[in-house]
């Protein structure tokens, strides 16, 4: 196997805006490529987002079940949502989606790091907090948001995300990392 | 916390294709909601992907540095690529992006499941394979793909996925199930 560390940039020719739309705004771009020629890149701006795993003093996750129109079914997440405008912080909008979706609010909350989701398409990036001493209230969700929250333990939700049963990527990493976690607290 | 099981599925009253790209389709469509309102949905489709996690006899991984335009960054990823219109196997996807990127074949494949990158926004699925028995060859790019090899031991990418050094989601996944099967392989 050869490592080679070649220049592997490639430059903004002609940006192209092609739908602005609510949530996606979809590019057109012509770059020019590493070897001088030209080419055309598509894919979408995002203001990103954050999730956080609720993890219960027993060690179980609060998960949301809701449907995903682009795949037309019903996933089973951990509590997400997009970062709004205003939101100059990671950490708040992550206690405003918990509070939101589960009802819950907490007493620690971890960085878990941020993750692309497809850098190859979308600029979204995604980023991820563990929340633990929960306490419960009541959800709020937006207008156009239907949600129902489950609970489950964690080492069950390691056992189905390696099963395939967990599609979702970010709750994919959240659980493997938050699993990684509490074995190294023993 | 309230677990209820409501029915949240939302139904297409109109479907409206914006853009039909090379790679991206944005649909813009009409939807009805659980509680008999209407909503917008913006989504992209996309072919779907495939990737592989090429572990040597050793226990080191190749990945490839890449420059992705839609961040404006160079990442590390594990070898990575669209699933095209004739392929009905992602495992022969897998076998031809690790020989077309990395120059390798392998004598064993093992599925790791699926990913949905973004759920809310696009319609991907990306299948993750590991592949051991590795032998070398040549990389055999398509003409607009420049990336470099990088081979690093498993041990030192899980502690960078969980520094955030990798962002790239399906890297995240793999290395972390990779390293959770090889630790109970002993």
């Amino acid at each position: 196997m050869n490592e080679k560390h070649n220049n592997l940039e490639e430059k903004e020719i002609e940006s192209n805006l092609i739908f602005d739309g609510r949530v996606l705004h979809l590019y057109c771009d012509k770059v020019s490529l590493p070897n001088g020629g030209t080419g055309v890149r598509e894919y979408c701006k995002h203001n990103g987002g954050v999730c956080v795993l609720p993890l219960t003093d027993k060690g179980e996750v609060i998960l949301v079940r809701q449907y995903r129109y682009a795949h037309r079914k019903v996933t089973l997440e951990i509590p997400a949502g997009k970062l709004e405008g205003k939101d100059n912080d990671t950490q708040e909008a992550a206690l405003r989606e918990l509070r939101e979706e589960t009802g819950a609010t907490c007493k620690s909350l971890t960085f878990l790091g941020q993750m692309y989701p497809s850098p190859a398409l979308l600029d979204e990036i995604i980023y991820i907090y563990m929340a633990e001493g929960l306490e419960f209230g009541e959800q709020e969700l937006d207008e156009d948001e239907f949600l129902d929250c489950v609970k489950m333990p964690l080492s069950e939700l390691v056992d189905m995300v390696c099963d395939g049963k967990i599609p979702d990527a970010k709750t994919q990493v959240a659980v493997l990392r938050a699993w990684k976690i509490m074995s190294e607290r023993g």
